[in-house]
């Protein structure tokens, strides 16, 4: 059913197919693509909601959603009184590490429990479906395919990752613009280096922000600035004044702060891209893991010539399947593949369609989906444990992912307490390690202190007894600060 | 039963375990190790094999396999009239590549027949092990193991693999002395960048050599230098007038000649190494496929300060695995890690342990073996085949591994026929494809006219009818350069 408007909206063909299902998935995607092809120009006024959804035929709720999907993504723009618009989006149309621990956890008694960033639950990788899937794919997989691999990664791979890249994410690559890699720092390093054959020199970093990388950009021979991250993401003004061409973003789930890059940012960063001829690295890190809404869509998908957005499934299934991929313009694709050719020749054929089954037969979407419930329980006892303990309004960056910021009370050290708390059988890590590590100061400008709070791979009572600990060693590393000679334990508080 | 002389021979223990089997491994096994801790100096004359026999009760037979295969491995060496002598090794005590096709195979009515370098038979990969593998992985890996590897890699893998590289490569490395690695390019990629920081500058190549390790090298920061390969490996007079402290060998079966580094040259280049306090890349591609003898120790057992040796399940399993590994000096391998972790994080977890099952369990011997024998009758035919279509002695480097090469007559242009084989539907590269790039010539200086017939996938009913193709592209290619207006296909010579 094709709905035309004549007035009073743009002129827009939305098809909603009853039978299909998931009527706000097709009026999102639609208007998404509408957009995106400038079918729908920017500054045009959407109908209201209410009357899009009588236009249509479905519930206002869904229209809603829909609506406030868009703007997440930056593609719509709100303002007071004159209605939802189409954003203005420029015509052309990030990076995850985990680290090492630095305190080594004293296990106590009780069970020790580790923070740590950004590892998934590994109780439950879903290894049953991932033997099925590589022994099916010894059975299927062509002769020719167990010799070297196709260059840019199996074909089926890069057609699954992709199909799913636009499904989930809103994404609009296709396989020709995939790479398959064994995972995010390969695919970041690839794409650093090719990066800097094609003239770019420097790279900004967001500040605080995931850890080595910094590292690895200078090592494919860039220079790499840091650029602070607000309450709204990565400050696009002072990423202006940088000098860099290339910024490396975290968007959908800010490492380690947890913020969401503002819908207006999306939008000016991307402003920013096709002012200096620049290009943005989307580390698609947490996305899939929201729980407010539905994820934010890729940056990739709202400037796919500016943007190339690296993915992995080290989260979504484990680091130890490492695949990953990388999506990318066009003029990017072979120096990325000429990268990949010299420096590994790639990720092995059987894992690479072992995961495009996996996908394929929908027992990917099944664990994410099993695994978004368990995350949200997670985060809800967190939340209410941390409330609990240290008073409300102390946790920032819970909308999605696996980790938020716990803001310890202003005249703590982060790293007494995180030192502290190892010695009690709680592993977490200080802020200050995801600071910009170029400058003499290591922790750089000052910030509020805080701690990391990974809670991927920690149950439900590990969270609690954690929390409970935390606080303990918050109020012993301020006695100490007060008397050095204190060494007795103190009471817990609650 | 020790034995121990008194005179007329070293002051050496020799063990021989009649129970254990295999006593010629034995006596070897024990020989060599006396030879690398010193309890057998340099110059020290062995017993003649007649009279070692006596003193062990094994044939004699027995010792001069023994005393021949030290020899091809450096440890020993012979002069006429004065017996066997313990070789001078100095106390301290190399790079495969597949190539694209160049020509584009235009299959005929027969079956094309690729006679491309460096890919195992893919028919016959045991993929049911494989698939069994990974199915007890999923079983056995304890849960932390899913998270992000170890750095160096598995530590269960390494164990299996130094064994493995103990047992049938005569090496001597440990665990701690290995870093798991995705395959022979990357774990190349680390360890040159590894050295560059190290403060090395130059590395030479052997000419003709695997084809982009100049562009690897020159990744990794290295200036990239030619060395010629003679009939006896690699020139060590002309590697050390390069200037080069670093140099890549495939010592035990020459990319392309198929040539082995000769005892006398494996002397040379470790003394070389340690007069200029140099290192040793080894590719030990192709070391694991000998028919004559078993195969030569690898270059680490004999100097496991100077090399650092290189190796991967590509040829032995499938390129599709995609697991190799690196065994460094110690002083080398921190660095290499490094370079690991912030490049690439590893490879897969639960195919380290699959593999590591594979071969701790005996199935990856047994592969070799099956292999072993199949290769040796695809070798037997060709040398056949090539005697009867082109004459006697026209094929060198046959004695080990999967390719040779193939002499064509004096005043044929290998890189023609070569391309009207490709339109007769057979597939091979010229040797001048494996010749140092960097100068202007893409030739560089003159060499003999030659194609490097790899027959690792192709079956032996292919290897009759490809050689029956070559030897009428060469008498077409004959028959063109005299009179270039000649189009008429020629009957065929046999």
């Amino acid at each position: 059913m094709a709905v035309q408007w004549s007035r009073g909206g743009p002129d827009l063909l939305v098809a909603v197919d009853r039978g299909a299902g998931a009527l706000g998935a097709q009026i999102q995607d639609q208007l998404r693509t509408a957009i995106r092809d400038a079918r729908l120009g920017a500054g045009e006024r959407l109908p209201s909601s209410r009357r899009l959804a009588e236009l249509l035929g479905v519930g206002r709720g869904t229209v809603v959603d829909v609506y406030q999907q868009l703007l997440a993504e930056g593609y719509l723009e709100a303002a007071v009184g004159s209605g939802t618009r189409v954003a203005s989006i420029p015509s052309s149309a990030a990076a995850t590490g985990h680290d090492e621990g630095v305190h080594p956890v004293r296990p106590g008694s009780a069970r020790p429990v580790d923070f740590e960033y950004g590892v998934p639950d590994l109780r439950t990788v879903p290894l049953t479906d991932w033997s099925w899937a590589v022994s099916k794919a010894t059975q299927t997989l062509p002769t020719a395919a167990l010799g070297d691999e196709d260059l840019p990664g199996s074909r089926h791979l890069r057609e699954v990752v992709t199909a799913y890249h636009r499904r989930v994410r809103a994404g609009c690559a296709t396989a020709r613009d995939a790479v398959v890699v064994s995972g995010f720092r390969q695919g970041l390093t690839f794409t650093l280096a090719a990066l800097a054959r094609h003239g770019l020199r420097r790279i900004a970093l967001e500040d605080p922000g995931p850890r080595d990388h910094d590292l690895i950009a200078r090592r494919a021979g860039l220079e790499a600035v840091p650029v602070p991250v607000d309450g709204s993401g990565v400050d696009v003004g002072r990423l202006r004044e940088s000098g860099a061409r290339v910024v490396l973003l975290t968007p959908a789930h800010q490492c380690p702060t947890g913020v969401a890059l503002s819908p207006s940012r999306r939008r000016d960063l991307i402003a920013w891209a096709d002012e200096v001829d620049g290009v943005i690295l989307e580390d698609d890190y947490d996305a899939e893991f929201r729980y407010d809404r539905q994820p934010v869509g890729s940056l990739q998908g709202l400037s796919p010539a500016r943007v190339i957005a690296l993915g992995s499934v080290s989260k979504t299934l484990a680091p130890a399947i490492r695949l990953g991929w990388v999506l990318a313009p066009a003029r990017f694709v072979a120096g990325i593949i000429e990268e990949k050719r010299l420096g590994s020749r790639g990720a092995p054929g059987l894992d690479q369609e072992a995961l495009a089954l996996l996908m394929e037969t929908g027992r990917f979407d099944r664990h994410l989906r099993r695994m978004r419930e368990i995350y949200r329980g997670r985060r809800d006892v967190l939340a209410a444990e941390v409330d609990r303990a240290f008073g409300p309004g102390r946790l920032r960056g819970l909308a999605a992912g696996c980790h938020a910021l716990l803001q310890l009370p202003d005249r703590s050290s982060e790293r007494a307490v995180a030192a502290t708390a190892a010695t009690m059988g709680v592993r977490v890590n200080p802020l200050g390690h995801y600071r910009f590590a170029g400058g003499g100061d290591p922790e750089g400008p000052r910030h509020a202190p805080a701690l990391v709070l990974g809670f991927g791979n920690v149950d439900e009572q590990q969270i609690r007894s954690g929390i409970g600990t935390l606080a303990r060693a918050v109020e012993r590393q301020a006695d100490e600060a007060e008397d050095p000679d204190a060494t007795a334990a103190r009471p817990a508080r609650s």
